[in-house]
């Protein structure tokens, strides 16, 4: 399910020896752009003429022996609630449209200081929250959500239109995206890279990407980190600036979170091919009912996506408030309600909202101690054929809660769409879950 | 040296009754702002008619029995780095002159929500820095800088020109300015108030009050704190509505830092005059001499100056890499520096520099559960009659090093210019300092 998808980091190789260049990588990406965005509506805007001037000058680089970085040229895209100089930045939302800031985020600057080649703007849900005003629809299927909050990220990497693109994640809004799109999609550590110069202020949310493999994503992760590191006070995600080797994992836990139950019969099945699968390898797996560390997380992560908007609320009071003082319809009745629930929240709620969260994070670090990852599916089944919805978090949102990192790994499919198996690792312990996640993509894949 | 101070909090009583008003309250320093900002040049820009606007309906409200909050109507001041609806941020920076967000940060939001009225904006040096390129003077001597980066919010309440202004701290911004302009300051504990909506990211940064009193000071950090929180993951400054009761301190820590052997002999004196009267009040006051525990703190900040210069230029690679990016004179040489020094850096560096520091709020913590507080001076003396400088920040940098909250208590005089007495807090203890600091004024002005 992931023949759409078009990775860069596989073809440097041919780069210096002048068999690949940057330039034909972008050409690749166009002509996806011109055959598929026309139905897809993945971009808010795009600036293919400077994309190309970019990827003119990374060729040269290549050339002469001196890319910037490993991912010199590579074509790479932007959920719209991230600044970037060149481009408005609007946050999916119709009042905003055309809004500047006139800087690059702390990421888009980066990838650009490695070389990285920014191609567009790409659609989003109000807020990256829940309601999608962009018509972006899944290239697997056109009646199809692409999923959100990423929306347009998602779509336009599983449409081969760029092999990278930046997203974020709070509730589900790179993970789920990624499995509808049959992308790869990473949401870091919470803090792990830095956040600044994007409208992306919660404190469960997080700079995510989508690729077109683990390796484009994990070298962009590294090209952040170690220009700009994590959000401020924190070092952000450590590791090698090449993609980790693969590791084979002896013992892995099974999560079914609140998402087993809304499964479909489809997605189910697939996990169930997957658990036989790593099983065969000799690899042990535990769930809730064999292990109470699994037990005791699933318990923690019981109506994951209440706690999180618990906290979420008290947060979006700002700038919801500002926003909303605009008038009376500058945001959706869905984001005045969450500004409602809010304000009637007081400080000790949020307190309690956060100790909660607190003490589910240490059961992950119980399991963690004991278990090389821990994984389950990356969405509920297939992209909804219904553009009213997103699609469903339940299987994304303990991530986000847990502050964990995880990667959706197009592996599965349920019917004739992509579908995602989600692997989870310790907070912090970034690169490791790469390892393991590169050893079970090549073994299942 | 408070003279020129006007609290607000102090005559809300004679709002009900009628005897006092906010709009008669307003137009007090409307007075101020005309008999002085001539030659101040405290502000950036005002809107003088806005806010006799919102007086008049704070007034209304108060005679009706209904405030908003305890401080509807308190005329507030606001840094320029802080954006607010109405009026461009520029952050002290020539090339941003104009640049509007159109929204208000959270402390601003908040403030209006509590019925508090926003009288302007004032300077600040470059992205809060080092470089003030605007021309305000100290109130209490023309010849003399206000300080930095909070200078015009300093000057405006030294000067009577409002009763509060919004200010932030990252190394002595806030309480180095209180001290050289006669007012109160405040740094709260870090995270301590929500900083969304402002170019103030860094991690020690915070967001600052200064106030013509520590009752207009406290009532405004819970009027944000109670509404939007601290900074998104933390639940912020808790405590009372109302200024809490006085609270008379049994045990003291005299902390020296680096900046001893920086004081002028008339701050020398000062403090050894308020060691005395504190003595005499059966107060135990120990130091680096008498108390090991308090001889490991002072060791931790030794040189706190360039310890977090080493965080901060780390931090501040973005946006500076992205202003930077606007052309050779986008900032200044001074900001150039910074920006080469943290891209010098490794994440390696960034983590050991961040752990010296977890190590530093360790040893304060240690001090806290033996005493009630710290206390040093303000700053190492009279502002100096200088503008190419903003002052010594020797006193205040270990305070914003430590995530403590502090306030600058505007007790003490150097020579003809006032001087303050720092008093420092335990972490997330905020009402216990102000409660401790109140008894300190009352007991020593």
């Amino acid at each position: 399910m992931t023949s759409g998808l078009r990775a860069y980091a596989a073809r440097t190789d041919g780069f210096a020896a002048g068999t690949d260049s940057p330039v034909q990588a972008l050409e690749d990406h166009c002509a996806a752009i011109t055959q598929r965005e026309g139905e897809v509506n993945a971009f808010v805007c795009t600036d293919l003429d400077a994309a190309r001037a970019a990827a003119v000058e990374a060729e040269a680089r290549w050339r002469s022996g001196q890319p910037l970085s490993p991912l010199d040229g590579m074509p790479f895209a932007v959920k719209d609630i991230i600044e970037t100089a060149d481009f408005p930045t609007a946050q999916g939302v119709p009042m905003l449209e055309g809004e500047r800031t006139g800087r690059d985020s702390a990421s888009v600057r980066a990838l650009r200081e490695a070389g990285a080649v920014i191609v567009g703007k790409t659609t989003t849900t109000e807020f990256a929250s829940t309601e999608l005003f962009a018509a972006t629809r899944n290239p697997h299927d056109l009646t199809r959500t692409p999923g959100g909050s990423s929306s347009g990220s998602a779509a336009a990497v599983g449409a081969g239109m760029v092999p990278l693109a930046l997203a974020s994640q709070v509730v589900g809004s790179t993970l789920r995206p990624a499995s509808y799109n049959g992308a790869f999609g990473y949401k870091p550590t919470t803090h792990g890279l830095n956040r600044g110069g994007a409208f992306d202020y919660l404190s469960q949310s997080c700079v995510g990407l989508i690729g077109a493999g683990l390796a484009d994503i994990w070298l962009a992760t590294r090209a952040i980190a170690s220009r700009v590191g994590g959000d401020p006070g924190h070092v952000g995600v450590l590791g090698p600036d090449t993609m980790p080797a693969a590791r084979r994992p002896t013992r892995l836990a099974l999560l079914q979170t609140d998402g087993w139950d809304l499964a479909s019969a489809g997605a189910r099945s697939a996990l169930d091919t997957t658990l036989g699968a790593l099983r065969s390898e000799g690899i042990e797996i535990v769930d809730r009912g064999s292990c109470r560390l699994v037990a005791a997380l699933e318990s923690a992560i019981e109506q994951a996506l209440d706690k999180t908007w618990r906290v979420l609320v008290w947060e979006m009071q700002w700038p919801l408030n500002t926003y909303g003082a605009r008038g009376a319809n500058a945001i959706s009745p869905a984001m005045q309600q969450r500004l409602a629930e809010g304000r009637a929240m007081t400080q000790d709620d949020y307190a309690r909202a956060l100790s909660d969260r607190g003490a589910a994070r240490q059961r992950l670090s119980e399991v963690m101690q004991a278990y090389d990852a821990v994984f389950t599916l990356g969405a509920t089944g297939a992209a909804p054929d219904d553009f009213t919805t997103t699609g469903d978090p339940s299987f994304n949102v303990p991530t986000s809660y847990l502050g964990a990192p995880g990667l959706s790994l197009p592996l599965l499919a349920d019917g004739h769409m992509p579908l995602g198996l989600q692997v989870i690792g310790a907070q912090r312990a970034d690169a490791a879950l790469f390892a393991t996640a590169r050893w079970i993509e090549e073994t299942l894949k």
